[in-house]
């Protein structure tokens, strides 16, 4: 196990050489899992279950005292430290021993009042150490998947669509989108997931219109558009599918939707391999929803997924990022209709070295639920 | 409802003027909530469902599509503004929408990335608005609750309670903490409430020496001890508890522990009301315990609970708050032996004029699970 971290860290520190920096202080909960394999959780912004610090020097984790005995177990390749009055106060010294001189940190990860504190504790000890914000450098190294995180995320995947196998047997019009929601939960948890890779979107009818609805009491009726977004997490990982059923009969319009995704989602997964543009492949899908449903397509068309349900790199029309083979991403057109409600569909696909491998085994040809 | 967030918006008004702003940026997730209404969660981070910009000449709360009709429905005394690209590229002219000149932010809510966009988007427009880091000025004002934030309270703790007595009388040897913490949350959930406060902790035997232990694969034997502390949330609110039990009968180091707790925690309520020191309560519980158990008793006394599980006030001994009737407390000391395990009892507490009312009904005296 050491030697993954070890090649991360590695491949890290290469990173960190080439932007001018000999240190980094990493506080980003996934990025401290994958470079260290410590699995603490951070149970909100102000509370953190430790710190990373890595120089040329040394390898440091730095916790709290409730966390000693997790971390030595955990993180082998770590000298752990275990501070008593907060991280700010140990730092200079923690800087120090790792011999650092020009430390990045993650810009998106510490607060304003965090780093006010680090700058005081630095000054206070006459410390020369320059602190400097920088966007995520380990977020480059976790969009590319090893086999092993592949075959966890597969695991993850497996659990997810056999919880929604089994809820889908169930579905009965008059029952509440929560209800739904929570059969889902219940059904992924107890096939092994570890929990939710986030709260599960159960959107009917009209609701169905919102790419982000949170379910409610409204209850689900025949012939509508019945919206399911959920995933699980497996050690640490996370899935992400989209699966839009009809109980009864679907409408022309359910059908002529649902078509025009089906279609765009195969396009735009035909066109990822190795070295693609992210935004040419979101364009594929885009140009074909448009000429059919012009603005029904609002958002992105996918994202990078992994330890954190978002991760790089995005497929989306703002922003373009290279894809490479074993970066696991979402494919998830959607056509929103307001009033009438809105259909999405959502496979994880792997990037290969020639071109895609889709990850989901559930069929789409089975989105009619008898009645 | 306006009224109590427009007699809650004129308290912060207050605290803005006398700490020398006219405006503030509320980013904090629960802040936005208490002072508009608006339920929108934030799920990483970096990713907001929106922030309050409160000023003299307007009240605004800025969130993107996803968010538009929640918002609008929730909040209806703010004016909706949807932003497109971002907070930061709108943030110029909406500070000068609502007259704002010196604007406190919420240092611990607002990372540093974001910070130099702000700046960033301030500057270009040559904005000459002051953006200050400030702790948290809700947090005090949040800290007293009113009648109806108690009852919704006394509803969460119900519906915890009643999942605890569920689960109890389940207990048997043999029943992985897992598999009891997961029995606690289908309980919990199954019974109304919108989620966990926090992760479950179920710890048995040696790992009950652990405060923050993580429910693992341990199975529980008879004679030791099972510490459970739970909560649920219900209209946003939480609830936090703590029990420990014994399966079968107990042995004297539980017997002495647990008597110490019940007498140091009876002794600590004892000393709560309106203007009392929560240092000095915390120093009630501890030197009570540290008179048979030295070093037992590592953490602090307590905290306050709401919106979020650990909010203001403090009951610790490194840092003194002054308890106010409204103020809901937990009073949890705990007694933890390494390798033999450990005892934690945990109630809520509500501040009054005179004294103090435990909120918590279960009874003490039932601890020893018959099997």
């Amino acid at each position: 196990m050491s030697d993954i971290y070890r090649k991360r860290l590695d491949t890290l520190q290469d990173s960190l050489n080439h932007n001018g920096f000999d240190a980094c202080l990493i506080m980003q909960e996934e990025n401290r899992r994958y470079l260290s394999g410590f699995t603490g959780e951070d149970n909100s912004v102000d509370e953190s279950s430790g710190a990373l610090i890595i120089g040329p020097k040394g390898l440091i984790l730095a916790t709290d005292s409730r966390f000693e005995l997790h971390a030595t177990h955990e993180a082998p390749l770590f000298e752990i430290h275990v501070y008593k009055k907060g991280l700010d106060k140990d730092i200079p010294e923690l800087f120090d021993r790792v011999g650092a001189t020009r430390v990045a940190f993650e810009e998106t990860r510490v607060s304003v009042g965090r780093f006010n504190m680090f700058t005081k504790a630095l000054n206070e000890k006459g410390s020369t150490v320059e602190l400097v914000p920088h966007e995520d450098m380990t977020a480059p190294i976790r969009a590319i998947k090893s086999a092993d995180e592949i075959n966890i995320m597969r695991e993850a995947l497996t659990i997810a669509e056999a919880a929604f196998s089994a809820v889908k047997g169930r579905l009965v019009p008059g029952l509440s989108e929560k209800a739904i929601a929570w059969e889902m939960e219940k059904e992924m948890r107890t096939r092994g997931a570890d929990g939710l890779s986030f709260p599960t979107i159960v959107a009917s009818g009209p609701n169905a219109a919102l790419p982000h609805a949170v379910p409610g009491d409204r209850t689900v009726n025949p012939g509508e558009p019945l919206l399911i977004d959920w995933g699980s997490r497996y050690n640490g990982y996370c899935s992400d599918s989209t699966r839009t059923v009809v109980l009864g009969t679907p409408c022309d319009t359910f059908k002529r939707v649902f078509d025009t995704l089906f279609e765009a989602q195969a396009l735009a997964i035909d066109a990822i391999k190795d070295g693609a543009s992210g935004k040419a492949v979101d364009a594929v899908a885009r140009q074909f929803i448009e000429k059919t449903f012009p603005d029904g397509f609002g958002h992105g068309l996918g994202h990078g997924v992994g330890l954190e349900i978002h991760e790089a790199p995005r497929l989306s029309y703002l922003k373009d990022h290279t894809l490479k083979a074993g970066m696991v991403v979402t494919v998830e057109p959607g056509i929103y209709l307001p009033e009438w409600g809105g259909i999405r569909l959502e496979n994880m696909v792997l990037v290969t070295e020639n071109g895609a491998e889709v990850l989901n085994t559930l069929d789409y040809h089975d989105h009619v639920v008898a009645i």
